[in-house]
């Protein structure tokens, strides 16, 4: 593409969390045969990481947010029997996750281990990124529900990751809120006030994941989250597959081999889902107001049982801007609507 | 959003194919309950244009393109009969369609009426924008598989069509093949060439269709074609409700109620259709290869039947150019692959 050149040479790393945030989708019930499938396949495309666990990261697994068919260790030695090339890729959350967790996985074989948190909570980091380099795997921090920060709050966010030990930093669009220039904004920023690598991490509530992908890219990004076919919950993740296509034709290089990426794609669609990921009403309501996509489900439930439009519910929450662990606030602010 | 103010108070006029592009995806087979329960829905809703038809348009319905459930009069009388406010769509292109077919749609009630040819051939609308201009209907001249032709080629296509009677022209990405820099540059040359609005119809092959319109409308595009859910062969087209809650927060004005929106793209995703547009591994290759989606299942078929890769078949289709109405070639191109 001669309008299209931007990106000749460069390179981008993309990292695969179809076996963690697509874990999401199927309420973390992925099967050790599941697992090391895709794994393999990802393996033999040359996904640079391969991300596996509960969707909420290791040690999540629980009554509250969800039992996961498999212990952390069973996943981790599940994808780690099938990796010969591809790194592995764990994500763990603090308060969800502990120092303990981060040890098993790195043990057992975890490369690359994500520290995530909410995105104005950098400092609390301090302890398990000192783990993680302690014992040798790369550190990566990143912050989630980035769209409620400003540009010069996540540098200073991600200023601070880095000094505490992160060796790449980045953002999360946790909600699928954002514009390509809203992307590009804040990855600018970051990309100045840091000197590892940023990562973006898209979702597809707004159909632009894809383009987000390519703003981050172009800001400054050099290392890029998708899963297969957009696996994850609510309307899904940056698919994978489409990504790579449209950045090696835009001239990146990514390493990945595409015709061997599009059949891990077949696999994941034929034995990991029921089917890909929809930009339903819902969750293109949610990506607008700003609401973590993992809410849908309990968002539903509570408009129903109150005889209220999830819509509403949807945008009164994204007004309160709820996070992630605040998923008792639904029920209350369901109530308000209903007697209001 | 403080950083996308671009649209602030301009208007963006939202044409709807749902009933007509959609229909490719259930080989032209809606029955005249379901076109009637969406256009009652979209006009609710407020869309400007409704448009309904085979997938090829009018007259097309035959044993070799595919005949469909109804005829285009009951098709056209059916939607016709749901629609208050929104104007009445048909889409024509010459050699299936004829003049004898505008003058029946126009009679039965179509405002606005599309002529659509191969993206060089403008000059063979000229008899029948005549017959809708002199009819008094609306006249939209649009060229397809835009991607084949040049900006410069194209911009001078466009200003033959207005030359001929269209009082709207623009261009179809029939193979979902544009990324957003391609869009607006072609935009912007037939924006800079014409004084009518400029159109522009999207597919989601690269997953890019929201960001593509998005494009065209910063170029300078002021009708953007959008279907329910993406309906639509293949990958699908832009997916309607998700454009205009993304160009509604960018700041442009649609006159679309969004909430009537998401209940139109419900109905159309319960009734019109067995599942929602996916970009699957063929759909994306179809994409890169600038194929017309509509080869899908021909591709598909041959590929099996000739025992190849179906991805080498459209890649080879690629290479050679072909365009719809070219079906035949796609048995001898798989052939020749087989052999080789």
């Amino acid at each position: 593409m001669d309008e299209a050149t931007q990106g000749r040479t460069a390179r981008v790393l993309i990292h695969d969390p179809t076996l963690r945030d697509g874990h999401h989708a199927v309420r973390h019930q992925l099967e050790a045969a599941q697992l090391r499938d895709y794994a393999a396949a990802a393996d033999a495309a040359g996904l640079p990481v391969v991300e596996v666990g509960h969707g909420n990261g290791l040690g999540a697994s629980s009554l509250q947010i969800g039992r996961a068919r498999l212990s952390d260790t069973a996943m981790l030695a599940a994808v780690r029997e099938a990796l010969t090339r591809s790194r592995l890729g764990v994500f763990m959350a603090p308060g969800w996750g502990t120092a303990a967790d981060l040890r098993g996985a790195i043990t057992l074989g975890a490369d690359v281990v994500r520290i995530a948190v909410h995105c104005t909570e950098a400092d609390v980091t301090e302890r398990h990124l000192g783990v993680v380099r302690d014992l040798g795997a790369e550190a990566h921090g990143v912050l989630l529900m980035s769209h409620m920060a400003s540009p010069d709050q996540l540098a200073e966010q991600c200023g601070l990751l880095t000094e505490l030990g992160a060796q790449a930093v980045g953002i999360f669009d946790s909600a699928g809120y954002y514009l390509p220039s809203d992307v590009a904004t804040r990855i600018e920023a970051i990309a100045a006030a840091v000197d590892v690598p940023v990562i973006f991490h898209g979702h597809n509530n707004l159909g632009l994941a894809v383009a987000n992908s390519i703003a981050a890219v172009q800001a400054g990004a050099q290392i890029i989250d998708a899963t297969a076919r957009g696996f994850g919950a609510g309307a899904g993740n940056t698919q994978l597959e489409v990504l790579v296509a449209v950045l090696e034709r835009m001239g990146y290089s990514t390493g990945i081999d595409l015709r061997r990426l599009l059949n891990a794609a077949d696999i994941a669609e034929e034995r990991l889902m029921k089917a890909p990921p929809v930009i339903d009403s819902v969750s293109l309501v949610s990506g607008l107001a700003g609401v973590f996509s993992g809410f849908k489900k309990p968002v539903l439930d509570a408009a129903r049982c109150e005889g209220i439009d999830p819509v509403d519910l949807f945008l009164a929450l994204g007004e309160r801007q709820v996070v992630a662990g605040q998923e008792d606030l639904i029920g209350d602010v369901a109530q308000k609507l209903k007697e209001a």
